[in-house]
C-alpha cells in the first residue's frame, strides 16, 4: 500500500499535525509506505517526491507550516479547462501511476478540494483534508488552522485594546478573510470588538461613525473595529464586480482598514489607526484544539483508506469526525449566515455590524 | 426584571466572559437589573449581594477568575438532606424573595447544577451555565473553561518534552480530573504524549513499563506520560472503594504521578520525574474559543429568561447553543467513553492507554 | 507631600507597573498623596487631574497601556519656542502650583524628557522615567517597554518563519523604530533573521538581493528580513533630508518593507511578502523583565523624591538603578553603534546588514 | 581547528541558541570543525561523540533543551578526588586527545564549571558558557535561561492570582532554586507576590502569618506567596545542617511550600493551597532576551578560541560580553544580597520577606 500526501494552498497551523496523524495511523493500521509530494500539486505535476521514513514524522506535531512545502493552485483558471490545464492533469495522472500510488491525500482549502475532485473524477483515489484559517469549507463545522488563527488575531486585538484606551483612539484591525468572515467574527467577539465588519454583511460607514459618537457620549473615547479584509460597504455591494474593482482602484487606500479609518476620521473627531497583522495569522505552532482536530482528521483519512472509501474529504460534524463526497463540497461556499445564532448573539451584546 | 447571578465551585477561565454575556444581553434585550451574589451559594444563604452597575461588566471579558467570587458547595452531603441543609435551602429561598429576583443564573459545575436543580424543584426560576475545566457536565459537548485548561496543560507538556528528550527521562505529568479524563485526553493528544492514563480506562503498570522498554529499543530514551489525577490501576479498579482508599493510604506516594513514577523506576532502567501543574490549569485569561463560547452561553441564558424558560442549563450540542432540563442532567456523569472515536484515534497513532 | 504623575508620548508596556512602583513606594516611604494627571502634559496644561486612592494602583502591574491616559507632545515644534508654547509652559507652571505639587514624575520617551527638562529649567521639581519600546533614551542601558516589544516582534518573526519556509518566500517584516534600530536588531537576532536593516547602517539593495541568491545556492529558498521602519538605503543616506523625502513620495510604496520587497522581486526570482505588525508591538501586558525594571524604576523615583533630588531621570546602568541629569540626556540621541559588540556578534553568525 | 562542545547539568532554555552561536561564528571566523559530545561529560568519558554538519545547527535557535543531550555531574563528590574520579578525568583527557580537539566548550552551571576548571588545570583548552535558570554563577550579571524561567514562573503566578482572588485563598507557589533565590525574587516581583521567601533571607512563619492577617484587615482576603524551594526558616537557619535535615525528615510535608501552607492554615483562618510548577520552569523555547544573550555568549566563545584565550568562562558584565577566569569563579556562590538595591526596592513596595 503506497499513500501519497501533499499540502496545497496557503500554509496553515496544523498541517504537520495532520500529516503526522495520517502517517502514524497508516503505519500502524495499514503498514503502508508514505510518499511525500513536494510543494503541493506542483510536485505531482513535476514528479518531485520522496519516500518518507518514519522518523520524519517525529516531532512535527507542534510545528507550524508544512514539512512537505506548498504552492498555490497549479491552474490559472479553474472554470475553463484550458490546454495548459489538460496537460497538467495528464502529468498528475501519469505521476500518480509512476509513483505506484494506491491513493492520494490532499490537504488544503477550497482550491485544493476543487483539484482533488477533478482528479477523483479522473479516476484517481483521492481523499481531502480540510485546512484553512478561513473556515470556509462546506460541510465541516470547523477546518483545522482556524482556531489557531482566531487565537492569534484575538491576541492582536487584546494588545491593541490597551493602546486604544490609553490614547483614546479608534483602532481598525484588518483580519484575514476575503470571502468569508469567520475569522473576523470569532476574533472580534473574543477580543471584545465594538464593531465587526464582514464580507457577508455590507456596512454603512455612517452607522459605524455613529457607534463612535455614541460611545463618546457614554465617556468611552476609544473603539475597536475588527474588519475582514474582504468587507464591503453597502454601496459597493450594490455595484457590479467590475464597477467595484474600478471604484477601489480610485480610492486613496487600497486596504479596507485604511480606507475605513480615513473615512471615520472625516466623519468623526476621533483619531483612527490601523493594524494589519497579515501573514502572522497563518504561522506558528497550532493551538491545542487544532492539534487534536488535525490528528483526528489525519487518523480518519487513514481509516477511509483502509475502508477503500475515496472521492471524499474528512469533516467535523457536531462532535464526530466523518466525511463528505468531494463532488458535494468542492466549490461550494460557506459564508457566515447573517441570521445565524452566533451573529445574533454578537448583536445582543451590542456589537455593531455596521448595517 | 431582576436577575441574580452567582458563580459556584472551583473558578475557571470564562466565568467573567459568561457573566458579561448574560449582563450585556440582559441590559440590551430585557432592560433588566443585575444582582451580583457574592461567593456562590454562600452569598445567597447569607444575603451577601450587590446591585451591579453596567460599568462593572466592562473590561472583564479577558479576565480569569470571577468578579463575583466563588465558594465550594454549601452542603456537606448532597444525598442526605440533613437538617443543616434544610436550613440552608430555606435561607436561599428567603433571600431570593428578599432580593426580589425574577430568576437566578448559576454558573458552575456538577455540584452547582445539583443545587440549581434542587432550588428549581423548590420553585425558584433557575438557569444553569455549565463551566468546568473537567468537561464532565452531561448533555453539552463542551463546557467553557475546558479548552483554556487544555491549552495550559498542553503548554506544560510541550515544555516538559524538551527536558525529557535532553535528559533521556520519562516524565509523568499529572493533569487535573478526578472522575473524568477529558482534560488529560485532549492535552495528552495535543502534547504528543506516548501514554495517557485516565480514570475511565484502568491501567496495568506492567504495560506502561513495556512502552518505555519498547521505545528504548527504537532508540527513543524518553517517554511522556499524561496521567489524570484520578487515574486508577486495574488492581484498584477491582477493589471496593474503601479497600482502594486504604491501599492508597499505605503506598509511599499519595499523588498518582509520583506513585507511577516510583513503580516505573523499579520496573525499568529509566529515570522518571513528575510534574504536577495543579491550580494553574484553572487560572488566567480564557482562550479565544472559551471567550466566544462563554459569551454565547451568557447570551443564551438571557434569551431563556426572556422566553420564561427556567429549570434548564445552557448547552452546546453540535454547532448550536441550546439547553437541557436541570432535572435531566444534574448528577449525571459524563465520562470519556473508552470506545469513542477520539480514544480510538489516539490508539491508532500508537498512544498507549496502559490497558 | 503631593506627587503628580503623568504618562506622555506613545503608550508602552510597563507604564502601569512603573506608576504602581512610584505610588506604592511613595505611600510606604513618604506617606505621600498621589495626583494622577490625565492624558500626559495635556492634563497639566488643562488642569485635568484627580487625587488617586491607594486601591487604584492595585492589579495594574500586569496591565498594558496607562491608567492615566497619554497624548503626544503638547508642542508643535520644540526648537522654536513659539508664543503658543510659552502659553502652554505658563499654564503647566500655574497648574503645578494650583495642584500644590511638591514634584512631578513624568513617564515618557525623548519628547517627554525634553519637556521635563524644560519644566525643570523653569524651576519645577521634575523626575523622569524612561519608557519607550525604541530603547533610544541616552544614558540608560535599557528603557522599560523595550524587552516586551522585542518579545512581541520576535513572536511575529517566529510565526512568519514557518510560512516563509513552507512557501519558499522572502518575508520582509517591518519593525517599529524610526530613528533607532534597537528593536529590529534584538528581534531580528532573536527571531533568526537572515538580514537586518537599521536606520544606523544604510543598506545597499543589491547586497540584500545577493543574500537571497546565495541562500538559494545553498538550497535555502526562503529568507527572513527584519527591517526597521526608519531603515534607509545608502543612496538615501547620501541625500539631504528634503531630497530624501521627495524621493520617498515618488516611489510606489510608502512603507520601507513594501518598497524593499518590490525591489527584491525585481532583482531576484524570489516571491516576497511583507508583514507590518505596527501598534501591536506597543500593547499588552509587560513581560517579566519589564515588570521588574518598571517597578525598580518607580521605586527609585520615590527615593529621589525623598532625597530631594530633582531635575533627573531614572536609568539602568549595568546592574544598578541610578539617575542622570535631565539637562545631560534630553534631546541626546542613542543610536545603535555599527561597531558595537552586538552588531559584530550578529555579523559573526552571518547576519547581513545589507552594507 | 577542531572544537568540541558539550552541555552538562540540568537542561535550560538557550542551550541550543548558544550552541548555534558558537558553531556559526566558529564556521564563519575560524573555518573550524565542530565535534558534538553526547550527554555532557559522560560523552567525553565514554568517547561518545559525532562530527557535526552545518545543517544540524539550522532551526535550533528557538528550540528548548539541548540537541547534544545532557547529564548530571560525572563525579560523586567533587571535593574528595576519589580513585573513580581520577579514572574519569584520565578518560576525559585521553578522549580529548583521541578526538584531536583544539579546545572544549562546556555549557553548564556551577558543577559544569568546577569540572571545566579541573580539566583546564589538567592542561586542556577549556571555555565555559554560563547557563542556569538559577542565575547563580559568580562573575556574570545574568546567565542564559534565567529570564525564560522568570517568564514561565511569572506566568504561573499570574494564573494563580485569579484563582486566589476568586476563592479568597492564600496560594503558596514553590519556585525552583535550592541555594539561590534569584528566580523566586524576580518572578515574585513580576507576578505581584505579597510575600517572597528566599534561601538568603530566613523567614519567621509568624511574620508571614501576620501579612495574611493584615491584608485581611484591609479587605484583601487573598495572598500570593512565592517561595524558593530552598527557603529556610530562621529556626532552621540557626541549626546545623544535619539537625536541619533531621528536622525536615520529621515534618509532615517534605516540600517547603506544603510545609508553609500547613503552618499558615494553623496560624490563620485562611485556606492555603500550593502549586509546584517544577520542571516546566526549565523547558521550552527561550525568550527573546535569552536567545540574544545565548547567541552573544556563543559568538564570544568563538572569539576567545580565535584569540587563544582558554581557561575562562563567558560573562555579561553591565552591557558588555566579557570573560572570567575559571579558577576565579568555579565553586564561588552568587547568592541574592539581602541588602541589594532590588531587595530594598521590593521592600519599598511592601513586599514582605518574612523576616
Amino acid at each position: 500500500m503506497r499513500i501519497g500526501i501533499l499540502t496545497s494552498g496557503g500554509d496553515c497551523p496544523g498541517l504537520n499535525a495532520a500529516i503526522r496523524g495520517v502517517a502514524r495511523a497508516a503505519y500502524q493500521t495499514l503498514d503502508a509506505e508514505i510518499i511525500g509530494i513536494r510543494a503541493g500539486y506542483r510536485g505531482l505535476i513535476d514528479g518531485d517526491y520522496q519516500i518518507m521514513e518514519r522518523g520524519q514524522f517525529s516531532g512535527i506535531l507542534t510545528l507550524g507550516g508544512t514539512i512537505l512545502g506548498t504552492s498555490r493552485t497549479p491552474f490559472r483558471n479553474m472554470r475553463v479547462v484550458e490546454e495548459d490545464n489538460v496537460d497538467k492533469v495528464y502529468a498528475m495522472k501519469m505521476n500518480y501511476k509512476a509513483m505506484k500510488l494506491d491513493c492520494l491525500v490532499a490537504l488544503g482549502g477550497n482550491g485544493t478540494h476543487k483539484t482533488a475532485n477533478l482528479l477523483s473524477e479522473e479516476g484517481l483515489n483521492v481523499i481531502g483534508l480540510p485546512k484553512t484559517i478561513d473556515n470556509d469549507i462546506f460541510g465541516t463545522d470547523f477546518t483545522f488552522g482556524f482556531h489557531t488563527a482566531v487565537d492569534i488575531a484575538t491576541d492582536v486585538i487584546d494588545r491593541i485594546h490597551t493602546t486604544a484606551a490609553s490614547h483614546s483612539r479608534c483602532m481598525v484591525i484588518e483580519i484575514m478573510g476575503n470571502k468569508a468572515g469567520w475569522l473576523t467574527l470569532y476574533a472580534g467577539m473574543a477580543g471584545g470588538a465594538d464593531v465587526i465588519l464582514l464580507p457577508e454583511i455590507p456596512y454603512d460607514i455612517e452607522r459605524v461613525a455613529k457607534v463612535l459618537d455614541e460611545r463618546a457620549k457614554l465617556g468611552k473615547f476609544f473603539t475597536i473595529i475588527a474588519v475582514a479584509e474582504g468587507a464591503i460597504s453597502q454601496e459597493e455591494a450594490a455595484m457590479k464586480k467590475k464597477e467595484r474593482e474600478a471604484a477601489r482602484t480610485e480610492r486613496e487606500f487600497y486596504n479596507v482598514s485604511q480606507h475605513i479609518a480615513a473615512q471615520l476620521e472625516q466623519l468623526t473627531n476621533v483619531e483612527c489607526r490601523t493594524v494589519i497583522p497579515g501573514h502572522m495569522q497563518r504561522g506558528g505552532s497550532p493551538c491545542a484544539y487544532d492539534r487534536v482536530l488535525s490528528t483526528q482528521f489525519g487518523v480518519h483519512a487513514a481509516k477511509l483508506i483502509k475502508d477503500g472509501q475515496f472521492g471524499v474529504t474528512v469533516a467535523l460534524v457536531g462532535n464526530q469526525i466523518t466525511q463528505n463526497r468531494l463532488a458535494d463540497i468542492a466549490g461550494v461556499p460557506k459564508p457566515v449566515d447573517p441570521d445565524s445564532q452566533i451573529v445574533k448573539a454578537a448583536r445582543n451584546i451590542s456589537i455593531s455590524f455596521g448595517d
